[in-house]
């Protein structure tokens, strides 16, 4: 790692009604001040305003959280710390330096920025907080530093008033706002239309409360209306702080931030010195602009463990998706009609006949993986409780240590270590976050007793504590609380249900996966639209890789239970270009081992393809129609490209060019067949083999919700004689 | 342990309108059945009606915890689960045992009983739940149980509606109803004055919330208005549920019982199967007879535990007094306005010069303690976080591992040990249950480490998670999870501020003590009543063991700090007659060093007492008046007598016809001296030396405030030559 620090301290006395940043290439410049004793910021790319003057600030509320008493002594009124304001000293500095992350999307990234810290000092309180900015080539970074000061020690947050003003009627991507799930399909459609199509994707979940019919989640896409610019916004390094939503406030063109409530309605528990999260604006002229930045890993600290020996990619196959599709079941009897741990007998009740976790079939997809070189197998529903898991407000739903009966821990891991194979541990804790601290600890030492290394977390269902939202403080720092204590264990965390990530898995690697987004699971919940995933990576994986589960192979999944009507809306080929265009170092092949040994050869791409890279080139963009991405494996010369298509059919002309120019090449393409079709025809795949190098380009039809996949290897002496080149 | 268990099943089929269940002497008698609907119940003693017609049951709520969602699609409406009944079956049976308390006022305790168990069925919804009548001699306990059953495994408990219908404007003794704090002076007035007085005796408390004016704390004790009978109400075996307080209807001269909610407005999550608390009417002809009635044990599960050799009553000392008066402080330096653990850098802090918790004070206590037979000092302060320790709601605010630099626990903890004593640790949570739950593994084992065996718990300021209170189920829950995760250590708790006890240490007998009352503390907050250890017994105490902390020989406060001007409304004699009149298997003494080197006559008598006990008599007592009370220790020949007087001067008469027929004891009286007064005079006192048999009768005058304590030993043939007969 080799860093570069430039510190001109540039300290400005008295009042200054405007200043400005520019990014290193001088392409992007904020300006920031206050007017009217309201803070602003404003950002603009090559002159053209972005980001128009916008006002920052905060509403905070005396620490009362007695709601009850109805002889209130104190002064309960708002606090309003966004207006009266001056500005103070400005410290400007510039940063460079490349890092290297355990895993990721390239095997070295690099940090430069030009920096301006500024102080904003509330006149009438005598209270300040500085705003460090963060220019970047491709975006902005701000956030909110309250730095130790007299009688302002501790304070709470009731909202914080971060704005985002537009500078035209962007197209915009996003999700409904949320406290508590992001499992929705996306909406395109202009700024001033989220409001009459805030229900128009709005499915039921478990936990859901929404708070505005203009209200988006983070990281939310925009385009402007004038095609020139990408747009994102989102935060990074959210660390005991609560979840960032936005309010659109259509009068004024503009974004409100809206932080996700305590069970009192109060956002964040302050005490400094502290900061906020960084906001980041990425501004790019093209959609891969977008894809290409590494702002938010940026903006969050260097890894904070000495040893991440122990913390690897992973590429498995699970007993799960036979659940989702109800195949099988994560429970084991359908006699307790509710379970009580240390009251429910299991050994006595009598067997469902299709529980999922049995011996046998974890057998089968140790067997499996072993056989075609996966690292590892997720089993769920290992342990009691199932039976009613979800939606019952219950306190002690699971204790992560206790199997059914007819899961043997200690012979299947043996098993699949005799084999090389490891097992995924499931925590599921219903939500219920007290009773998982309170089995933490104990569930660890149950995981390294047994040789697990890594374990899938889920928080299905309302938050007990109640009142208390997926994306308040409280749990925000319970999902850091469960990385760093799995760290100490030397144990990797893929959560679900969780906070969106951002950029954490830089501090923290051993977070190798989120859901937090709709996933594979929606195709057997009425499908995921075709266009979901050419959406995804300009959004959710904004903010860090999702353990998205591709890999189906059957998309008519009547054939795996027959009152299942859901369809997966994708073609094989398509299936096959996630590995490649849903960066995470955590993939699975999703489906059935039946359903694999259906299709030998399309699976064997799967077994092919890379879970870290040394580089990655993102050729093709445009959201919900197509991503073209290709990427360079890590410690190996091969290449893996893949290309997704949405919403329309289409031809992708793709240029070898990302390759050394002296190599020939051996590709194997995974594309739809002329005939292939996401919906009727979804199977309908074709595999080409031949030579390709620097200077090749083809051109490729892919079909609404299908894509390619390529595995480029280095050809030796013999393949450039058994193979044609291209074309 | 030996018990008789009869069981005389009487099922009655079909709708039965009354029926009626007798103690085991045949003086009481509960009614049931259902009226309107409505199931009730009543109780007569001596036929003379005690609790009028009283009806049972709930508000049940839809499980619905999301106050944020706008878009509602459940029914929200509460459900009354109170009427439609009809009765069912009941099942009658008798019990009787003797049964050995770990450690208590006496060595076997009589648990005799005739019970009713009948269903009411609601006829709408088909749900139902039983009540069980357990019947003693004094008074009846009854709780619901939810057993299982079709479409009702999960509820949610909105409010329970348990009825206690006066017969009289009974004079009641009160605290307010409070879902924080039970920590103020008793009010003595008519039911119908309660609303008009409420505030009389409210101070402000760190965590504070009324629900009522009308609302009312238990233990309750009562006295109908024909002085015929007293009444004590309260609960037991409060195990995950919310504590009950009661709320007074004027109208209807009745009580309704009010249970703490959550942060959302719930009160219980329910699983069946499934029960609620034990509500408890004690009836009894004298005041006397509340004090000796063990309803509240007998009706708590017997021990948990196989092993109890590790507890043990214990006699301690503490650096505790010091603080509370101000003398010294908990905080180690005043340059921290705001800690933050992992940031804030003690060693390089400048000492405020008042820490209480130093090397050498401790060591000062250690010999203390040592020289005079104490088993245990207490030391509070000892860790870092005190500066800035309760009121901001913080979530980390103490480690538990952590000393102050001038703290040493090591060489402090083996230089007790080799002294035969112990020190006491202190775990301060300043109710962040959170924060302390995730420390309590590694606090516990801290502990162990260096040979601490019991811990003092407290929980100040309001609860974290926010929104929650200190009485409600989750913290209810709490507690019993620290104290059985104490037990896996073997470790004793002694917990303050937490819930009021209901007998859970018959269950969990390492719950040797709880504040849950306004304890000697607030004699430096402004000053107890004289009368408030009068009434204490009556009510507090009725739940379980008070960490009352006697003892104090210095009632000017400003001869310890010139600014406290807090008096301590008791005499000398007055607090050394709480050693026996406030039992508790856990006793300080609690003033200075040098206040009891001052008087060491007096002192004796604290070195003598007995801290677990054979027997108790209750020979004399009138709330807020009078209480005297004889105890023989265990393992023992030795009696000790305590007599507190409240709130009029009085002469005692005190017949020690307690004392076996055949002995002569020596008997050491410390006593109210004539001109002693407990703002003027009150280190007046007298001691007095001689002989007393059964025969004996003295008169013994007290003053407000004051009173008298006796140590009885066995007199030898030198005593009989030594010692007058005392008159």
């Amino acid at each position: 790692m080799k860093a570069k620090l430039l510190l001109s301290a540039m300290l400005l006395c008295g009042i200054v009604n405007a200043q400005n940043l520019k990014s290193p290439d001088g392409k992007l410049e904020c300006n920031f001040g206050v007017e009217g004793g309201k803070p602003y910021y404003s950002l603009k790319k090559n002159g053209v305003t972005v980001i128009e003057k916008s006002f920052l600030g905060f509403v905070l509320t005396p620490n009362v959280s007695q709601p009850y008493t109805f002889k209130v002594t104190e002064d309960n009124s708002d606090i309003d710390f966004s207006k009266n304001f001056e500005q103070g000293k400005t410290q400007n500095s510039s940063f460079s330096e490349t890092w290297k992350p355990v895993w990721g999307e390239e095997q070295e990234i690099l940090n430069s920025y030009n920096q301006a810290k500024t102080e904003f000092i509330q006149k009438t309180s005598g209270k300040k907080f500085e705003v460090v900015f963060r220019l970047f080539n491709d975006g902005l970074g701000f956030r909110y530093e309250f730095p130790v000061q007299k009688n302002f020690a501790y304070f709470v947050i009731k909202q914080e008033l971060t704005e985002f003003k537009m500078s035209s009627d962007n197209t915009v991507w996003w999700i409904p706002g949320d406290y508590d799930s992001q499992e929705y399909q996306y909406t395109e459609c202009k700024l001033s239309e989220i409001q009459k199509n805030f229900y128009k994707n709005v499915r039921d979940n478990a936990s859901q409360t929404f708070f505005s019919e203009n209200g988006v989640q983070t990281p939310l896409l925009m385009k402007t209306s004038d095609n020139k610019f990408f747009i994102s916004l989102h935060e990074a390094a959210l660390v005991d702080y609560s979840c960032m939503s936005l309010e659109f406030i259509p009068q004024e063109n503009k974004f409100i931030s809206h932080l996700t409530p305590d069970a009192t309605g109060n956002a964040c528990y302050m005490q400094t010195p502290c900061t906020s999260p960084w906001r980041t604006i990425i501004v790019t002229d093209d959609a891969a602009g977008i894809l290409a930045s590494r702002i938010t890993l940026n903006l969050n600290e260097p890894c904070a463990y000495e040893d991440v020996s122990w913390i690897k990619p992973v590429k498995y196959v699970g007993v799960w998706w036979e659940m989702i599709t109800n195949k099988s079941t994560w429970s084991y009897t359908d006699e307790a009609s509710s379970v009580k741990l240390g009251y429910t007998d299991f050994k006595t009740a009598k067997p469902n006949g299709k529980h999922g976790a049995t011996n046998q079939n974890v057998k089968k997809y140790i067997d499996f993986a072993a056989k075609h070189g996966f690292d590892a197998v997720l089993v769920e529903g290992w342990n009691i409780g199932w039976e009613d898991w979800f939606g019952f407000s219950k306190d002690e739903v699971f204790d992560f240590v206790t199997p059914y009966p007819d899961f043997d821990v200690k012979m299947l891991n043996d098993y699949a270590h005799s084999k090389g194979v490891k097992l995924i541990m499931h925590h599921e804790t219903s939500s219920s976050v007290r009773n998982y601290e309170r089995c933490m600890d104990t569930a660890f030492k149950f995981m390294k007793h047994f040789g697990y290394d890594a374990v899938k977390t889920g928080y299905v269902g309302n938050i007990v504590p109640r009142g208390e939202h997926h994306y308040g403080q409280w749990l925000v720092n319970h999902y850091l609380y469960n990385i760093k204590k799995a760290a100490e264990y030397k144990i990797c965390v893929n959560a679900h249900e969780a906070v969106r990530p951002t950029g954490l898995c830089r501090t923290y690697p051993n977070l190798i996966g989120n859901e937090s987004a709709a996933g594979t699971e929606y195709e057997s919940f009425g499908g995921n639209n075709p266009e979901h995933t050419c959406i995804l990576p300009f959004t959710r994986l904004i903010g860090g890789p999702m353990d998205y589960t591709p890999g189906i192979f059957e998309m008519d999944l009547s054939k795996l239970t027959p009152d299942n009507t859901s369809h997966v809306n994708s073609t094989i080929a398509g299936q096959l270009a996630l590995y490649v265009t849903m960066y995470s170092p955590l993939q699975m092949a999703a489906d059935l081992v039946e359903n694999y040994e259906k299709f030998p050869d399309a699976f064997q791409f799967i077994k092919d393809v890379a879970v870290d890279w040394q580089k990655s080139v993102y050729l093709e963009a445009d959201p919900m129609r197509f991503i073209t991405i290709a990427r360079k494996a890590k410690g190996s010369e091969n290449w893996f490209v893949g290309s997704k298509t949405g919403l329309f059919s289409r031809t992708s002309t793709l240029k070898f060019d990302f390759l050394p120019s002296d190599k020939q090449y051996v590709a194997t393409l995974y594309c739809d067949a002329p005939d292939a079709d996401f919906k009727t025809k979804p199977q309908s795949y074709k595999i080409t083999k031949g030579l390709v190098n620097s200077k090749s380009v083809l051109t490729l039809k892919t079909v609404s919700g299908g894509g390619y996949a390529i595995s480029l290897v280095p050809a030796t002496a013999k393949d450039l004689k058994s193979f044609k080149k291209l074309k």
